[in-house]
């Protein structure tokens, strides 16, 4: 059952939204009078983005669907038209909070830096004190690298609002994320240009302890920055599925600062990773609210620009935060996704315009969706061979008639495997498994991360390899 | 006659724009093999700028026509639907050209921080070349300003496009400036926080040589921020005149840029100058494209998005730059557009929905628009008595019926003053006499900054007052 999505907030919602928000603004305002300590105002600014996703969502729905930014849900019995494109919403919340963010963690070196009655904290000798900033001292390399992931999300949102409004064409929409990771890798070269990487031990005494990977580490930034986005991007179809991936993955990252942040001495990377949670928390905040309406039975879509801009979050705080390799073990399921649909993406199984599982009507449940294979047009002898060995392990479902010939094949995205797997599944039933895998397998990745990395690396943030 | 837009160039207009861009590449690829001159980079970015936005408008017109994106122009004899919010197109041209531009002001510095072969121009003693980059010598304050210019510009064009999809209320819409200006102004205040102004001779008995504004000073900047881009969005309704008055602004503000930078002796703002027409380069060369579709008859619309992007690009580089009192004297004509409108904004006097001129398709010329009088809805006494002295003075056409009472008062834009004093005239007549009114009150308003401002102020880029 699709419930109309109402435009006002109801009593509840209002009064608990507003309790939060005000809640919220005492904590931010107790935070700037006191010492200033940015991670519970970042946790407070994200309780506000949390309330005003969930408030302009509701307000703005009918105005989207109004301009033509519209869908409809295929896997329902009464497929009405729900707003789509929200993810825009919630990119410029987001925005809007980490801008106003700015201040806060550079506080204490503003109340430094500044002359007149500011400096409770570090006191200044008189000759340091002068009109304006003593900016020897003020961390603007951070500044650069908070500004620069911030100008990267807004070029995500600018060109994902454009796809959805546009409906780019699929071998265009893969550079979006490139073009929206210039600014990145731009103020990486300019600020940090740091190009070395560290090697694994075995592999030490012939490449030395670091190896300068030089114009190919950005090589490998801007892959992991058209990946991450658009990874996400194509595991995509089903109500919530876009939404609760992203929030385990940003869970996931959140944990892994955590890591950081609580070792028994202080690490060196505690900087990168206070930076990752400022932008993690409010992406969580907005992304809960999303997830409230686009939850089964979805009220509204969230657009490709939700997904891109995850994806870019991920990036960002992974690059700027020096560990896109975690980042990349995160994204395990989405890169078994990407891998597995290859087939139809070059083209060696014809790829359908929509891969999304099949709705049926009767039983309401979800089963894997096919490509149909015609007599006219049976695959050559070696895909046929290698379609019925994915088929004896588990990893596709092949149907054949009775002279061997084949009649569909379910479609390459591994929604359909899991169908195929388990299926068929109701909707929601389907995203709760997938979160579950998504979750156990980030889990699994920081695991290897931090515990079996001490067999190839040197060191790590809980200890030191012997 | 209006032109229909053809999707694809023509040849000879083909060749033009992969010549210049050819051009533009190669000095662009010298620049940077070279000694990384920045102006000329950024002159050739802006070539490439121009044939981009160019082409793209033209591309992308019909996509936007089917998305919704259109209009009617009410001023012509066959009223066709034409694309609107092309400025977007600039904008997102702008945003990409001047985010690939980020290291080419900070090449020396790169090179001079770098370890490697790469320090030709600055000999560095070794111990201070390291892995990464020193980073102390490297400019992160300009690169800060640099980039918070970049996401005020990136969010005022995420907010412009959203009021030109869902057609914000005009009283919401008012603030879109004030929040694409909190990243400047939160920027401002990390980084700089310089809030003191030069005191006049005459009062600086009074009030000592320099005034510390403290949070005054950011609702000064506020103030300009939210004004310039929203005058140059009331300033509109007639082919043209928003990009002509753009460009006219534009260009005197690097005159402007030229006068510090043509100085005898190096001026302590270079920088700051410089900085100014890195920004105003790119933008006058997606405006000139612009133009060519938008100016009489037009071809396409430039929506509100290209509105506030101008003004905001103004209020960047005035801003950032130190010079907001000489962009306010290049805004005169749009200042007094602004308080010439008062009465109707206020209400005082009954305010239509569109106050554009009127077209008269008999003769094909623009008039002035009016707003009627009934019988039963007269001015009150004070109120008539204002009305008929404008009249008198010719700031104003009432028509009045033989008992007196009034019939109908010319709208208070400066586009039907206009008319009143000059009309009726051909659309593009009108855009053409205003664009050479603004450019006369502008080379005064530079005039009285550079020329005037020694007698009250003590210096002065040219001189210093006896």
């Amino acid at each position: 059952m699709t419930a109309a999505l109402s435009t006002a907030l109801s009593r509840t919602e209002s009064l608990s939204l507003l309790s939060l928000t005000a809640a919220c603004v005492a904590v931010l305002a107790n935070t700037f009078q006191g010492d200033g300590e940015p991670l519970i105002a970042s946790l407070a600014l994200s309780g506000v983005a949390f309330s005003a996703t969930f408030a302009m969502i509701r307000w703005l729905g009918p105005t989207f669907i109004k301009s033509g930014l519209k869908g409809v849900d295929m896997s329902k019995h009464h497929k009405k038209e729900l707003p789509e494109c929200m993810g825009a919403i919630c990119a410029i919340v987001y925005l809007l909070v980490v801008i106003v963010f700015i201040p806060f963690p550079f506080y204490k070196d503003i109340v430094a830096a500044t002359s007149g009655g500011g400096n409770r904290d570090v006191v200044l000798q008189t000759e340091h004190v002068q009109q304006g900033r003593f900016l020897h001292r003020f961390p603007h390399s951070k500044l650069a690298s908070y500004l620069s992931a911030i100008i990267s999300l807004q070029s995500i949102s600018l060109l994902g609002i454009g796809d959805d409004l546009f409906d780019i064409r699929w071998r265009h929409k893969f550079f979006i994320p490139a073009f929206a990771s210039i600014p990145l890798l731009a103020i990486y070269f300019v600020d940090f240009g740091v190009t070395s990487i560290v090697i694994p031990i075995p592999l030490q005494p012939y490449l030395g302890e670091l190896f300068n990977l030089g114009a190919l580490y950005y090589v490998y930034m801007a892959s992991v920055a058209i990946f991450s986005p658009n990874s996400i991007n194509i595991l995509a179809g089903i109500n919530g599925i876009e939404v609760t991936q992203s929030i385990v993955i940003a869970l996931l990252l959140v944990l892994n600062d955590c890591l950081y942040l609580l070792t028994p001495y202080p690490h060196p990377a505690t900087d990168s990773h206070l930076f990752s949670l400022y932008f993690l928390l409010p992406f969580l905040g907005v992304s809960f609210a999303l997830l409230w309406y686009n939850w089964y039975p979805a009220r509204v879509f969230v657009g490709d620009t939700y997904c891109y801009f995850a994806g870019m979050v991920f990036v960002v705080v992974s690059i700027l935060g020096h560990f896109s390799k975690t980042l990349v073990l995160l994204l395990i399921p989405q890169i078994f996704n990407f891998l597995y649909s290859i087939p139809q993406l070059a083209g060696i199984v014809p790829c359908p315009r929509h891969r999304l599982p099949r709705f049926n009507a009767r039983t309401g449940l979800l089963e894997p969706s096919v490509t149909p294979w015609t007599a006219e047009r049976q695959p050559k002898p070696p895909v046929a061979w290698a379609l019925k060995l994915l088929d004896r392990l588990r990893l596709l479902r092949v149907t054949l008639d009775e002279r061997g010939n084949f009649v569909e094949t379910s479609n390459f995205t591994i929604l359909n495997l899991w169908l195929v797997w388990r299926g068929p599944l109701r909707e929601d039933r389907l995203a709760v498994e997938l979160t579950a895998m998504q979750t156990v397998v980030g889990l699994f990745g920081l695991f290897v991360r931090h515990r079996l990395a001490l067999l190839i690396f040197k060191e790590d943030n809980w200890g030191i390899s012997s």
